[in-house]
């Protein structure tokens, strides 16, 4: 891309005045009507180091409503949370509410080009994975603009020495940097690389000539005027569109009936259960330990009928672990921040450091039961979601994590009279809401959704393991054996 | 403290089973009231290396519901992320919200006894500060538990070697562990003095005799059986309090009136001004980064009268620096989330790195402004709302920041002539509200309550700094100006 570039384009100081003028009143105006519409926007400013991005970020931020944007500085070296984490966490964590700017002050695309030890078949896989993660927030309505600030090799080194020839600002230009600019030939070769390997259709690069100041920032000011009017005029002319339920009975006539195939009878006798359960959980806390020498993350995810015994499983599998080495996430409906964002984004944000245990009561797989079932999502929403959520489990796998999911499976009439033993029992009467029983009555389009679930999104890296929870012994057996087979056959490969 | 313990106490297996039983049960019953009443609580567990607070923790855990608890685990050593913080940030930030238990594994504690660079004097403030966080907590509502699980060097010292016989748990004692249990007498000192200088009235010490387990599991159960029925009690008692404002004309007759001194005819011509900003941005560029050098963090809050220019004079502030090393917060009124914690939480969070320039948009001084006003918060609240202001400014200026504030002076006049400007003008339109005029009729209020708030909470090391604001020109030079002034009388000292 970088070669058809003519870096020789100026523009002259009146129209600079003019423009500059008015596009900084546009902007401001656009901003506040994204802001009230609740439109996200994400700017990631990339490009060669003393290319002026700074300077045009705080250009850009003078005409906002300070309530309204957030700037993200991301060094190229990963802090100490961050290189704990999955490749795109501090990116994920950072994205904007609906409403709300964002700025990137570098991302995802310096990290792979300046990381030194990376092969062609590992940049290509994780800017594969920085396109899925652009396309996923832009199905969900955010306007993406990724600006690449390009200056020649000889510019550079002009603006480094003009750094270099003042006391107060040669500091700034580091050994790295000097290296950088006599290696830009090689880098160069590499940006280029990765600039073709992201640019999508969602969010395509635009390359902004940096050798004039002034040009640069025009073109960066007109480039957000023109397509933030495109995209809010879209989203004004687009339908309204009215939620609604998403699976009805009847649905789907030949589906893979999976839940009906699941033989519930499995029974452990109460002493087997203590006898089994001692010796698995002092397993498991060795195991832990081993996971966290070898920096191996755990991901555990319990999904399952009301009642069906989710909890009880969690503490049995936790109990005997080190409470510095796993976290526990219930997950509730959305909290308002959490609707703000993509439906993924809370759980990103929990993903644990490797080497830690996190386990999810109730998980991500809400988005294909609750919001279709209950109609909280759109038609076009859902039918993403399989291959969000599979890419999402995909890419914690490729970081090196142990994904599991359970899926606790009980009987309508178990399920009645756990219900009832619950409502009878003033210790666990508070188990038992209005909205348990609602559900209960919506069991047969449950079952439509959880079918096709478990079908779309069991994979080789994170499978679904059936537990027949209609027993309660033999379930947290199950569980805890499960765990403990998918850890010792990762640890022993 | 720990002298007068006595290690040899036991309980026997009956008891154990059957108040374990008990206390289990009850302790659920209790969080879930707790959670209904909106009752936060923390939970603080200190005691040497291989005491079992990790155990006692899981089993604390069992009882809970999982959607109530959070357990967060502080490391001895700070991570990159806190150790750029004040002291205290890595705990303010993580404190539960309403409802909500949040179980500390190591604490402030531990971040002081274990530190080896720290003499007699610098651990007395550093433990003070944290005897004023649990006071803040505690006055708004939280119920504060800190155990020390207690264990002797001989105790201590098997449970190693028990862990060193076995391949799989070897690792896990540390060459810092084996220096600390040799070196067990004169930690034991260090712990000793910082019991002492940390039980206080509103979260006192409870100290775990911790080498039969069983023993320490129910003393920790009972413990917070009783206090958290009390506490349940107390609240119940408690007379409802109606919300109403708190400051009205006439109230404190003989009142300073330091608003009513301030000379508001200063100006500076559009010519001078042009040169004068200039000149001032291009300082402030490179004090920045001197600032970044030394690891001089730089905290400006600013509050002033409607349409006194705020926005104006943080852009201009603002426009010429590295955004890499900055960061604006605007305050608005509270979310859910902030409202369900103390009011000095949010603030605390975006507290910046050192070496960075973190800039409010309005402030923690809501507290003692909008707050009592419009009857926001109750008398108790309010009262003691300076002292908090000042402890925390007071935390921050002793971890090494820069703290200024600038107050935004205009007259009723010249507010209305920037009311009216704005409603003409439809690029500004947007600025002005319903509540800006419900804010004007109350100017006298305001008045008072500001006129406290400028007495009150300037300090030698957060001063105020009044602005003449009625010609904007000389309000940005101004602010520019002293913030370079604050800047440089600390290089320089």
């Amino acid at each position: 891309m970088l070669e058809k570039i003519d870096l020789g384009v100026t523009i002259d100081k009146e129209t600079y005045r003019q423009e500059k003028e008015r596009l900084t009143v546009r902007l401001g105006e656009l901003q506040r009507t994204l802001h009230d519409m609740g439109i996200p926007v994400l700017i990631l400013f990339e490009g060669w180091d003393a290319a002026g991005k700074g300077t045009l970020i705080n250009e850009l931020l003078m005409p906002m409503d300070p309530r309204s944007f957030r700037v993200h500085n991301f060094k190229k070296q990963e802090s100490e949370d961050e290189i704990f984490r999955p490749f795109l966490w501090r990116y994920w964590t950072k994205t904007p509410e609906k409403g709300q700017i964002a700025i990137f002050n570098r991302s995802y695309y310096s990290d792979l080009v300046y990381r030194k030890s990376i092969d062609a078949l590992n940049m290509q896989g994780l800017m594969k994975q920085a396109n899925e993660f652009e396309q996923a927030l832009s199905d969900d309505g955010m306007i993406i603009f990724k600006f690449f600030v390009h200056i020649s090799k000889k510019e550079q080194k002009r603006r480094f020495n003009k750094l270099l020839g003042n006391d107060a600002t040669a500091w700034r230009v580091t050994p790295r940097d000097k290296k950088e600019n006599k290696h830009y030939d090689k880098l160069y070769e590499k940006v280029n690389r990765g600039l073709e390997l992201t640019d999508n259709d969602c969010a395509p690069w635009v390359i902004i000539e940096g050798e004039q100041k002034d040009y640069a920032l025009i073109k960066v000011f007109s480039v957000l005027e023109k397509r933030l009017e495109k995209a809010i005029e879209t989203v004004n002319k687009a339908p309204a569109i009215e939620l609604k339920p998403l699976i009805h009975e009847g649905d789907m006539p030949f589906q893979s009936k999976i839940l009906d195939g699941i033989v519930l009878d499995q029974v452990i006798s109460e002493e087997e259960y203590q006898r089994q359960i001692k010796e698995a959980q002092k397993k498991i806390r060795l195991l832990q330990f081993e996971l966290y020498r070898r920096r191996i993350p755990l991901i555990v995810g319990f999904e399952g009928w009301d009642a069906g015994g989710k909890g009880g499983c969690i503490k049995r599998l936790t109990r005997n672990l080190d409470p510095r080495g796993y976290t526990v996430y219930p997950t509730a409906s959305p909290s308002d921040l959490e609707r703000k964002h993509h439906y993924l984004w809370r759980f990103w944000r929990d993903i644990p450091k490797n080497g830690h245990l996190g386990v999810w009561d109730r998980t991500w797989y809400g988005r294909v039961m609750v919001e279709p079932i209950e109609g909280f999502c759109t038609q076009e929403e859902f039918d993403r979601s399989y291959r969000e959520i599979n890419e999402f489990e995909k890419q914690l796998s490729d970081w090196g994590a142990i994904v599991i999911k359970f899926w606790l499976q009980i009987d309508q009439d178990e399920q009645l009279r756990r219900f009832t033993g619950r409502e009878e029992n003033p210790d666990k009467e508070w188990k038992i809401t209005d909205e348990d029983w609602r559900n209960r009555d919506k069991w047969e389009v449950y079952k439509i959704a959880v079918d096709e679930m478990l079908l779309k999104t069991s994979t080789v890296n994170a499978p679904w393991i059936i537990v027949e929870a209609q027993n309660k012994y033999y379930a947290r057996i199950k569980v805890l054996n499960e765990t403990i087979a998918a850890i010792e056959k990762r640890l022993n490969d």
